[in-house]
């Protein structure tokens, strides 16, 4: 393949209930501040030579979601939200679009970056999923550290949980940033297409609950010849629609854009089912593609032309 | 929708490696026996009138599959296959095609039938997958037994994960029924389709590995516009094609029938990938598909005319 196609990155962090009015000016720089150097960090990975080691575009996507996960403002690694039993338990996935390999692990809970070792399930196992005390085993073999579980944990994602247990319903359902994820998909010089998925799940989930985003095919998928994509949004709506492979496979099966298509899934399919949340895409041209049913999403994007844009609200502007 | 719609069940029990040479006369009978028990288990209920109770194809799906789960011939429940630490550890889905709902379970070691589990998750809880101990915690909370791992551990499957282990690879890879799954796919009277999947993953596994089994799309998928499917095979693979979505999706986005989808996804494209095994699914005629790359799957299904068959090999007498 040519070895100067274009190259783009897209992330998000996270769909759902974002009310501007609650949105101080204070937080919602941050939250661009972090978005901008999450995108800068996996677009410096694409623009590094081919021929280096770590500028594909699976360098890419880890590189940006690291970034996220480090951070206390979404909803992975650091700054998870807490399950029922108030501990966070994190999940995450990745899948590389020429090969089709992918990785993921579900419920593990001493994982500084659950990203890396989803990718290092793809790249240096047998197996692409793995779960709880066998996936952090697995970890440990092959050198992680296992933290412990109050690096996770916020003072903010304690208060947000204890709101929502103190409800009548106790309900786990969406509620201001109760659910969410981030995400990345990256194109690199040799039309290479990554998608990978972090999260920690949904406030007051019940212990050993798995959403979509450890799940390929729902949460990720990646396929050079259609499309990769990331999640994010109710996550149990979201397995049953088959969310990522749904989208790359009517740009296959129909012939149809990747925005039609996830316009398509997400904006009829998922909003029928009333089903709240996002999805982010690069297609093999290197457009980069969003779309959500939900108030706001938080994301950016470095496309080929080089422009960045970060934006949380409706509309190109915001 | 019409309550005098035609009816089928497909059931298989693995699809891979079937040497008839080494398949003894009086296995093989087993076998035959216990795959016709199991079908018409599940036909039986889709006979009732469905104004009873207990009469959909998911009540179909579960009769069938609990018992394969109870019989030690098949890779399910008891019989299932070791891991790598020589315990059993157990995944199940199942998903119905009105409504889209889906249930899905992973890495449970003390669940009589996890297929029953599976439903439950999908009936009784918020969410949709539920691992390790966390679905055993929820299965007791719902009036479950909780039973000690001997009993899924059978003699013969010691000597198969012995004879793996003392092979210099140690491979955990697909050898004489290493693998395997049982599943089923029914629709009743009213039209809708069920697809149900259970399995105890793959000889020498390492602990905290998950296959297709559990992973609405990949091994298990349903909606009564296209069909419904239930895989069997080398499950890495299987999540990597999303198989049952991906025939699925051919059906509904390309207008193929559902055995010419099934046929381009296992003949090919799997084919293609090197991985090994099959599916069975229904279409919303009541038509009954199977397909596979292995050189058997133990398959039977009683068909839209009240017709029997009980398969094992290639051809459709054997």
């Amino acid at each position: 393949m040519a070895n100067a196609g274009p190259i783009a990155i897209v992330i998000h962090g996270g769909a759902g209930t974002i009310a501007r009015e609650k949105l101080t000016d204070e937080v919602e720089v941050a939250y661009r501040q972090k978005l901008e150097e999450a995108a800068r960090a996996g677009y410096e990975v694409l623009t590094r030579s081919s021929k280096e080691k770590g500028s594909s575009s699976i360098d890419a996507v880890i590189a940006a979601i690291v970034v996220m996960e480090d951070s206390e403002l979404f909803n992975a690694g650091k700054g998870s939200v807490l399950t029922h039993a108030a501990t966070v338990e994190m999940d995450a996935s990745i899948m590389e679009g020429e090969s089709l390999n992918a990785g993921a692990i579900a419920g593990v809970r001493h994982i500084r970056n659950p990203i890396r070792l989803a990718r290092d399930v793809m790249s240096r196992s047998d197996h692409v999923m793995l779960i709880g005390e066998g996936a952090e085993s697995f970890a440990l073999e092959h050198g992680y550290e296992l933290i412990d579980n109050s690096y996770f944990q916020t003072p903010q994602r304690m208060r947000q949980l204890q709101r929502i247990q103190n409800t009548t319903t106790g309900t786990a359902l969406s509620e201001d940033n109760s659910l969410g994820t981030v995400g990345a998909v990256a194109i690199d010089r040799n039309g290479n297409i990554t998608a990978a998925t972090s999260t920690g799940g949904m406030t007051n989930k019940r212990f050993g609950r798995v959403g979509d985003s450890p799940i390929i095919g729902a949460g990720t998928y990646a396929d050079n010849s259609a499309c990769g994509v990331s999640a994010s949004g109710h996550g149990e709506y979201f397995i049953r629609a088959v969310v990522a492979h749904d989208i790359c496979a009517r740009v296959m099966y129909k012939g149809i854009a990747l925005q039609q298509a996830a316009d398509e899934v997400v904006l009829i399919k998922l909003k029928n089912m009333h089903a709240e949340g996002g999805v982010i895409g690069i297609d093999p041209q290197a457009n980069v593609v969003f779309s959500f049913n939900s108030t706001g999403m938080y994301r950016a994007a470095i496309d080929k032309d080089g422009e960045l844009e970060v934006l949380i609200f409706k509309g190109i502007s915001d």
